[in-house]
């Protein structure tokens, strides 16, 4: 995994045809190009359907009424088929992974309710079938799933488990006397619990159960589940309906139970494991752990569409936000007739250039995600370790993007200040949709230790015999850069001991190669003081080990957390490659300096017990920031959302249209008229006081 | 300002009766009636209110019956009079402010929407003719006020202006033929917006205008101005409605704008400015703008109460993620066949127990400014010092504790994963009605930096002539305790320094003294040196002035928000005296240490650049946060939100219902029983793994 970001590559954009820009102006058509990526058709075409007002969420909807209506939308949206794209050829399909999920993550503009639900149709539960499945699943179920003949839910999670899925308590026991799986829901805690699609449209299932055959329980398999007809539930099926929730309210998710319900072999999604019709189990995957994983691996899609549609989202709030603040005047400083634009306070800039930043690099590290991802499932780099580097990027990159997904829109919103609470100002509405992505699909905090496994797990396969000198290696070759050796890291960090003395001395960091070491350097160094730490675990008892490995748990996601930055930083570095607009690498360069100035920030104390950084040097961070980038990235700020390319019909917000900008102009001229005129009243204060004061 | 933390104390609590507590726990009982604090009655009778069910939200509804619902709660709260104790006993109330608030706080529990309907009617429009107006509108007002006779508006902020009030655009003119004030709205911008009660059902308002006679403007005044009749709006009235809101939507926000719209003279609030028949103005303060300010200031039980409701809503987070994370469990790690309790894991005590730390300190730093409160108001302690040490302590606290209720309630609706997700547990309902908090009654970056110029103001009286003796001086009077004077100062500083190469070296920061050494001397720090970089503002141009302030604005704002971190560490310290119960003072107190902790921790780049901690000494407040207070706090987890004394109809929440515990022992159970039977399948891999794998 740690040469992936080497591995898949973004593509150089050729220049695109683009109006000439004002000198000192970014190109904002080139790089709008840029960002759309390797499947900028398939974006635009999903955006241009978007623009549909047929599409957009509408808040004054009640519950049922909202999911109904998201129900119609899905039909359009399998009429227009641009969400489509992944399944066969032969039935319809394109074949073409990263494209589909590229059309599926612009969804997120219109309405995330419409997004997740069509997730849930073809994402998880067309998928499930498409990959779990073999060649007669294939021709019997996905034409009905592709066309909505068949909405359906994926029952996988349970109300007693979700981030351990291994641990379901669903059952699926084979009986031989009528060649059918039986399915149960044994107790309170294994009803399958909100799964879209399950409270009132789903008529069938792919439910997710311990197969038993023999005596034996096999793990967790897949099996295609008829649950409702027009009537409602079959026999032995039952179900709730998890009700309103906190956001996504177009989805009606719910509650499945399985009471003895039998469903013929033949739909047990077999392709990593099947019973025959006398109850023998086989399996390609002979390791039950392995097995388990590979199947879930096949899901990994879910994943990548919340990173990318994060990614959307987090550009839609920051144009709002970035448009109303270069609008909005609140109080005078210099001139008392004049009222400051918010965003050239530098409180409003810090607010929200770095979280512009952050978006950047979510959206550059997300084209590096999508590109692994097509490998894999078109096959063109489609190898074991490939399908593990995907796992684990998606895995680090989903839990920082839905985070800082909701971080953006509230500091969006609470940037718009009153304005933005209201729902026509789509804020609040957006993050409310979006507050799940951060615990569904794996929750971040179980998503980061997995990450933080692999990278203890990588680092104890490099080093069994670790010493300084290999260590110092695997941290250069953790950034594929040949020029970062282990001579030049101590030679770095002497010359930080050297210049510590030297106020303001940031011009060392500015170089990417130094920044890039930096935030290597701490990944690596955490990982091996933890592999350290960790290494008296395998002489431990199970309850020693346990207990030694909980006592490290949040260092451990913290330097997962660190890995994932630090892999967004590097896409964005690298993409800083792709641009041939002079002027525009030169502002984007900022904008990669104060994300990855930012993250540093962040972890100053780090760097300074660490002796990485001196105090002096850690001190002209924050100046560098607050004396250089913010002011220089200020006049670039509404390019660089205006280069995110949206349209009116995509961003529907009052306050991001140009009407705060009308209404300033008609109060400043409606002073100016009258001051011309001399008809305004004279301010108390330019009177003397003692006329004043006291009755008269 | 200063030494408002010593003046306002929280009274010792008598140890009251209560069920004897088991060896080592904590005395919840004697907990909970000291956390009820000074006006415990008046909670607990607004508590044992709101446990009916005819306040609570009413998550099934519209947007229509919500605030027809909650127009209706609101009557039945005017029936109940506890909300109402503020007013005058002549008319019916009690003349209690403290009480008033505390009452009005609890509120909260039930309905968010509630709570600020019932703000807007009687804290903000009710409170305005109150402090604003003087006897004749008392008289004539407050009854239907009261009675909720005359629901009302509290017409200040405008579509243009929120934070800067002074600059609104209404406009009052007296016409002294007629003896009228004309109230007008001259454009789009000056509209007045966001007004609860607007929307539909006030009938009347409090208009704040710029009040315009004999041609001189006043600066910003407050009108009693009818509205609406049963017919709707009054002539050359208009409105809008705000519409669909992020949260909050049981109360119908709206626009008002007014074309010539004339009131009798004698409806001017004058308190503090009035007008003559004649059209002469009067007023007691000379100043406009500490006029302005006066009046503004009167209002500052706004904020006041929105501090209270954040604890409360944080309690109520809190209580219902640390139940749900002691009752359910996720993966096995040593004993295979019994799965973990969460809240055993390291990262989710991370997550939520300085969040409960954070939350007990607002809580008494809360106390600290209601007795303030309740001081100036009623006349206790109202010198114009104590008015501005109230303010400044209102608009130091009420930032850190809504910007913290949405945190917590955010990490408490994480930490219960797809189930905090759903409205039927509460965090994402109460989040979103919260949401608006942050921005509302203040935003609370402009609050900040009203505070940080408090601070350097302070700062400049007393320093004109600054040398370093001074500022230690300074730095000790600022917390008020003898015992840290200049050479202690000094003499820590080189204690750090000295045993800088002692690891694992933190009891020295065990002790308050030290603790509140660090806080209190980063707060100093800051401010010294931001006046110093200030300076030059004096002699500056109003330009140059302008960017230099904004240039320091950011570090501004976060030297106030250190400032009102000491503030609540210093009353959750002091709180910590007037508990009667040795191990309950024990575990409060490892509880203030890690609020203590956490808050160095977040800042420790800043005590490594300043030289304040070794490096050592840095890494080892992470450490003893992680290996002895997470650890020594777990266990009494369960008991510190259960001293919060909610009562199930408070809580609400099906998952803090010990139900999820009930499906627990459900799954266990069952599985118990099958393996005693013997029936339970044999797992795969006790098998050998040849037998499986390939075709037979």
């Amino acid at each position: 995994m740690t040469n992936l970001v080497d591995r898949v590559t973004v593509p150089t954009l050729l220049t695109v045809a683009s109006t000439p820009t004002t000198p000192g102006s970014i190109d904002t058509a080139l790089l709008g190009e840029y960002l759309l990526g390797t499947w900028a058709d398939a974006r635009r075409e999903s955006r241009r359907l978007m623009k549909d007002a047929a599409f957009h969420r509408d808040d004054s909807l009640n519950l049922d009424d909202q999911r109904e209506r998201v129900l119609g939308q899905l039909r359009l949206l399998a009429d227009a088929g641009s969400v489509l794209k992944a399944f066969p050829t032969a039935l319809g399909g394109e074949d073409n992974h990263g494209a589909n999920i590229a059309a599926f993550e612009e969804i997120v503009t219109a309405d995330p309710s419409l997004q997740i639900k069509s997730g849930v149709q073809w994402g998880l539960f067309g998928a499930a079938v498409l990959h779990l499945g073999t060649q007669r699943h294939h021709e019997r179920f996905l034409p009905g799933i592709m066309s909505l003949e068949v909405p359906g839910a994926f029952a996988m999670t349970e109300t007693g488990h979700g981030s351990d899925v291994a641990a379901i308590g669903t059952t699926a026991t084979y009986d031989e006397a009528t060649e059918e799986f039986v399915i149960d829901t044994p107790f309170r805690a294994a009803w399958k619990d909100y799964l879209g699609n399950a409270a009132l449209h789903g008529t069938a299932a792919v439910v997710f159960a311990q197969l038993v055959t023999k005596g034996v329980t096999h793990g967790v398999h897949a099996f295609y589940v008829p649950i409702r007809d027009a009537h409602g539930f079959l026999p032995n099926i039952g179900g709730e309906d998890d009700g309103l929730k906190g956001g996504l309210n177009g989805i009606d998710n719910g509650r499945l139970h399985f009471d003895g319900v039998r469903v013929p072999r033949e739909n047990l999604l077999n392709r990593y494991g099947d019973v025959a019709a006398d109850g023998t189990y086989s399996s390609a995957i002979a390791s039950p752990g392995r097995r388990f994983f590979t199947m879930i691996g096949t899901l990994v899609q879910g994943r990548v569409s919340l990173d990318g549609a994060s990614v959307v989202a987090s550009k839609l709030a920051l144009f709002i936000a970035i448009t109303y603040g270069s609008q909005r005047r609140q109080f005078t400083a210099a001139d008392p007739t004049k009222e400051e634009v918010i965003l050239d306070y530098q409180r409003h800039q810090r607010r929200l250039l770095p979280k512009l930043a952050t978006t950047y690099a979510m959206s550059f590290a997300h084209e590096k995600l999508l590109t692994a991802f097509d490998g894999v499932f078109s096959g063109a780099r489609a190898t074991d370790a490939d399908r593990e580097d995907l796992e684990t990027l998606a895995a680090a990159l989903k839990p920082l993007s839905t985070w800082s997904a909701l971080e953006i829109i509230q500091e969006a919103r609470e940037a718009c200040g009153g304005a933005g609470f209201l729902a026509e100002n789509r804020l609040t509405q957006l993050r409310a949709d979006l507050d799940i992505y951060v615990t569904f699909e794996g929750d971040n905090n179980v998503l980061l230790q997995l990450v933080a496994k692999r990278l203890l797990s990588d680092y104890s396969r490099k080093f069994r015999n670790a010493d300084a000198g290999a260590l110092a290696g695997y941290v250069a070759g953790q950034v594929g850069d040949a020029a970062v050796n282990r001579s030049g890291l101590r030679k770095f960090v002497q010359t930080v001991a050297d210049f510590g003395s030297t106020a303001r001395s940031v011009g060392f960091v500015r170089d990417a190669a130094s920044q890039r070491q930096l935030l290597t350097d701490r990944v690596q160094t955490m990982v091996a003081s933890l592999a350290g730490r960790l290494r008296a675990a395998q002489k431990a008892s199970p309850t020693e080990a346990a207990a030694l490995f909980n006592a490290n748990q949040n260092e451990l996601i913290e330097a997962a957390f660190a890995h994932a930055e630090l892999l967004q930083w590097e896409a964005f570095t690298e993409a800083l490659e792709g641009v041939t607009d002079a002027r525009t690498v030169e502002v984007l360069t900022w904008l990669r300096d104060l994300f990855g100035f930012t993250l540093i920030e962040k972890n100053l104390a780090w760097y300074l017990i660490n002796g990485r950084l001196s105090a002096q040097r850690a001190a002209a961070i924050t100046d560098y920031i607050d004396d250089r980038l913010l002011p220089r990235l200020r006049p670039h700020a509404l390019d660089l959302v205006n280069a995110f390319g949206f349209e009116p019909e995509h961003v529907r917000a009052a306050i991001a249209s140009g009407a705060e900008r009308a209404r300033q102009d008609e109060a400043a001229e409606y002073f100016r008229v009258r001051r011309a005129a001399g008809i305004e009243p004279v301010p108390e204060k330019s009177l003397t006081k003692k006329s004043l004061t006291g009755k008269r």
